[in-house]
């Protein structure tokens, strides 16, 4: 069944909301094996509903409206639906009554426009609205299911949910998605290494989609059973996993610092962290984890050379020598943060997360990444590019990975 | 100038992302008094492409693709839209040597399909994308204007800001928008104190949208010239102000952070932070602002009892007495802070985010905020709502109001 989603309303045009209606019913519609195959977005303006949704009638088979259905002379999806269809608008009287009871209950007076919200295309079906005052519409008409829904998310939500999803046909079959993600290796490189999957495999397909600081690959399966579905996906990880091996470090909603709290948990370890150009960054995502007082200790955010010496006693020579952005500098800040908190890792991050800053020896996004564990330091250079902010969570990725790589590696 | 935005992208149909560009474009293209018509989105599929930006040529006369741009297979908008023009595709060899240099400085090798994205069609004009590898494109071609840009938000906004609206034709009359934003005041209690405003005030209107931790009033006016626009609007903010008052810490694009900063750096004063419930991410946010160094001395993550005692200095007495959320362990906090670092002023921050950790008389979401400064300290008790993560947030927007308005009162 082949669905067009239209949502009418200028403000969308002016750019003042996004749609998230479209969000919302798409994401429903997919997990129930529908396939939306366009949204359109149009003003309130009759002749461009009307445009937009004899367009829908040519190539779709369920066509969604969404927002015009309120009590103003702009809210016109309605009669403009009824118009294309030769349809009359009927009263409902039990809708009617029910506004009424509404208007009653606020103590406000019911005038003539708010009536207009119980006419509906007769043969049609009324939606209930229960956070609001226009009812929805379901309509079958010459082989098409219309579906005309409110504009506010609050009230076109439940609607759908709790009265569109049971009237729709069940398809035989159920699509169903899961999200693999990627850090440290490049969109192009990853997909060098799955260049036959993603041009032959149909079912489940692989989409990448490249985040600030990781790549995700979005496995899609269709099949007549939930059950086989995930039997489709799970074939299809296993063999990314093996070509891809440990760059994939979550799956679904987990993110970066939930597997490394996960890991954190398991291994019983503790955990400090020094930063410099993260500003704070990284204890935050570290600390975003329910239950992080288990494994994070403190932070340090040290911004000027005079902390990154008082509090983590480095040497001043050292700075000097090697400026506040170098190896030595984070292998010195992760060793010393280890021993004077007393946790099992320290984790260090010095760099210039510009726009101001760089030079050309030392350019803006150079970072030095550094990991004090009990058998020694280890520490990365990296260049990331981007803006400040990009930067900086470029960079506390990157750290989190090498704690990952670390806490995966280790025995226990 | 009729507008039509098509969005490719099969993410946005399976209802995994909202379309967000297209409200940017939107956005933008309405406060140079652009007229967008439609907003189309179709997935990765080179005949439905050119389905849409057939029909898109039809009717509009400024055609924004977005997505498909980059290295894969699936990224397939410029080939389409090149192929309906009947236009050949050419290597620009200027980005191509970009990308080589991007790519040797990554570190990464440069593959087959990374050089894709430099090709443009024959007379097209290439955009420069300073944040990732996929250059944009304009193209003027049988009276049309045809621009597509990449799909990540982060490289679109830019490139359309800063180059595209430069090459967009000036139109008569504007559309646009200004967004007060507001703290301390919660939506209610500022609709009523405005409420003859929101109800009767039609050019610019003012549209009330709660945040997370602040709630922001659009003004949008429409008028024959930006300059006659900028008074409408002018006159609107002063009557909001009188109403408003101190609630009102920013204008658009300013965030508290930026307001927060321009103040220090105006008093000339240093801050230093010392976070609990919240983590890193007061210190992330005061330091996301450019030259933030210049203000920010150090931040103390002291996530555990042990860590606030010799970071900072505190009486194991104190904690166990009154417990480490409580008033005076956030006072303390502060002072000792403010004394060790040697900084004008120092936040501290102590609280409970949850979704653990709290009981009937320290509920979640119980947190205390203290200010130290040199003529003594204040600290206020919160009791926010939420979970983690905003809890979190409004924590750190509270801390950073507090500042903002100590600093806006005192002299110099």
């Amino acid at each position: 069944m082949k669905t067009e989603i239209i949502a009418v309303g200028t403000e969308l045009l002016l750019g003042q909301i996004a749609n998230t209606n479209a969000r919302y019913l798409s994401e429903k519609l997919a997990e129930k094996g529908i396939d939306v195959y366009w949204h359109t977005v149009v003003g309130d303006n009759s002749e461009r509903v009307a445009e937009a949704f004899r367009l829908a009638l040519t190539r779709a088979d369920l066509i969604i409206l969404s927002g015009g259905l309120g009590p103003t002379a702009d809210d016109l999806t309605k009669e403009t639906v009824a118009d294309v269809f030769g349809l009359v608008l009927e009263m409902d009287e039990a809708w009617e009554k029910e506004l009424e009871h509404i208007f009653a209950r606020l103590e406000r007076k019911m005038t003539d426009n708010n009536y207009k919200q119980a006419l509906i295309p007769r043969g049609a079906r009324l939606l209930v609205n229960n956070h609001g005052t226009a009812p929805g519409i379901w309509l079958e008409h010459g082989g098409k299911i219309v579906v005309l829904l409110p504009g506010p998310p609050r009230e076109l939500m439940p609607m759908f949910t709790e009265q569109v999803l049971q009237l729709l046909p069940e398809r035989n079959g159920v699509i169903l998605s899961r999200v693999l993600k990627i850090i440290g290796l490049g969109e192009s490189a990853m997909e060098e290494r799955i260049a036959d999957l993603l041009a032959n495999q149909t079912n489940p397909t692989i989409a990448p989609l490249a985040k600030h600081a990781e790549v995700h690959l979005r496995l899609t399966a269709k099949a007549a059973t939930r059950g086989l579905a995930e039997v489709l996906l799970d074939a299809t990880e296993f063999n990314l996993l093996q070509r891809l091996g440990e760059a994939v470090f979550a799956r679904d909603e987990e993110t970066m610092a939930d597997k490394v709290a996960s890991l954190l948990f398991k291994k019983m370890m503790t955990i400090t962290v020094a930063e410099s150009c993260t500003g704070g960054l990284l204890a935050h995502m570290l600390t975003n984890v329910s239950g992080s007082s288990a494994y994070f200790l403190q932070g340090q955010v040290v911004y000027s050379n005079r902390s990154k010496i008082e509090l983590l006693g480095l040497q001043p020579e050292l700075i000097e020598k090697y400026g506040a952005v170098s190896e030595e500098v984070a292998r010195s800040m992760a060793e010393n943060l280890r021993k004077r908190s007393a946790s099992d890792l320290a984790l260090a991050i010095t760099g210039i997360a510009g726009p101001t800053g760089g030079n050309a020896e030392k350019p803006v996004g150079l970072v030095f990444i550094a990991l004090a564990a009990a058998e020694g330091i280890s520490c990365r250079k990296f260049n990331f590019i981007g803006n400040r902010e990009t930067i900086k969570e470029r960079a506390v990725m990157a750290a989190l990975n090498m704690l990952r790589l670390y806490l995966a590696e280790i025995n226990g």
